[in-house]
């Protein structure tokens, strides 16, 4: 057992990420990481709350859920705290249309916001749509606006797929913010509003929760930075480097959910 | 006349950029500036030494200077300072292999180049080649790396077509160095030994040069650092609020180079 097992005592409420500490995506829809369909079930099971905070963006909540279930997670669509209903809520307050740089697959949450006539870009995990001509077209809206406002869903470098690394939505929110001369406002982990949204839906204060994710700027730093604790699993992205972070240094690395699970379930309620 | 016109005294080397002040690249080729064919013309029947320097880099100097003639432009391959060719020196001396990001345009000027087992990431404005795929891999060969090192063709952060506004390399550059947290090395403006390598082959002094440019920051600001002058024209990627940068302040604005070209044959020799 790790010594910094004790840092866990009086957790109440746990929040997950999802790609890379459930399972890592892929073709075919990914694969479960190794022991973590069991842990989940065996968390769900115990006294502590469990929400799923995660900056998927290339699938409705929906999509991902039921991908999820196939893989054998018992997870439903309420326990998900996602970036792309969270942007809407946004949008919807603040009267804003946007232009949407989005992946098809989660273009469905977006269908009650009216996308004429656009005043602000949303930009996502497009993936392979992250052509050059639909950069340049948000660009292109952006540069035409009096005041440019530019919303990325998360703000990742890269996330792993099981055939190797993959560039995430952060280096095009980058590249954009740099083309136009602007800062993005980020819908996701690490923004505070977004981990402070899923403890209030868990209805857990921060010092009683505790982040388990495989991103150590958008998870560990990120929850930390919201008074929470945080894990780091050795998993997904995971590289050998983040333990050694010049800023960031996790309350605890395990080798992976089902670890942090046998930890959690020795030394939380103590 | 302009009252900084005086400024221009003792100028004896001209160092001229291309693209939004020679011509408009687009479809088919581009159409030259207003005035721009004939002003060049006047600059070289002058005293004065004449070079160009552009970051030009999805033609090669080839293409690019046929394509100027054909436009009716009086230049020559041998005139011209051009990123490519500069960052071939480089990779030469320093044993380096480079896995291309680049236009095909420009695939040419890497003939000489060994780019088998890439050790280095060389960037350039790909335009349509980048593609998700493309920026990926360029990624995934930069993380493989114990020391990435990436080059970056220019830094602009877009140019003008006769369409419109279009992304340059820079925004590409700035989200490979996000992803893998690391920094690019220019190869072009505003990297002062590029300017020096032009400022050399046309055998001027700093102080007796003077730089004419679309970009307030690639080529004014660049070249003030350099010790030069520099005017911004108004066509190209101008913009009226680049006439109030924060940090850059031009020796002076110009309509375009027909102005420039009168404004230095009345005062250079002064």
């Amino acid at each position: 057992m790790a010594a910094w097992g004790e840092r866990l005592a009086g957790v109440r409420g746990v929040l997950l990420d999802i790609s890379g500490v459930l399972y890592d995506g892929g073709e075919g829809g990914g694969a479960p990481i190794v022991g973590s369909v069991e842990a989940l079930a065996r968390l769900k099971r115990s006294q502590l709350k469990v929400r799923f905070c995660t900056n998927e963006s290339q699938k409705s909540r929906g999509d991902l859920v039921g991908m999820l279930r196939r893989l054998g997670f018992d997870i439903s669509e309420g326990e998900v705290t996602a970036p792309a209903p969270a942007a809407c809520l946004i949008l919807k307050e603040r009267g804003l249309r946007p232009h949407l740089l989005i992946h098809d697959g989660v273009r469905s949450e977006f269908d009650q916001i009216d996308t004429s006539n656009p005043n602000c870009v949303v930009i996502a995990d497009a993936g392979e749509g992250f052509s050059y001509q639909n950069m340049n077209k948000a660009f292109q809206v952006l540069m035409e606006l009096e005041n440019p406002v530019l919303f990325s869903l998360g703000k990742g470098r890269y996330y792993k797929e099981t055939s190797g690394l993959m560039l995430d939505v952060g280096p095009y929110t980058k590249a954009l913010e740099y083309a136009c001369g602007i800062e993005a406002e980020v819908v996701g982990k690490p923004s505070p509003e977004f981990f402070k949204s899923a403890l209030w839906e868990m209805r857990v204060e921060a010092h009683q929760a505790i982040m388990i994710g495989d991103d150590i700027v958008g998870d560990v730093s990120g929850a930390q930075r919201c008074g929470m604790r945080a894990l780091q699993v050795r998993t997904g992205k995971f590289r050998p480097s983040d333990e050694h972070h010049p800023e960031v240094k996790a309350d605890g690395y395990v080798d992976n959910l089902a670890e942090a699970v046998d930890l959690l379930l020795q030394h939380a309620d103590k």
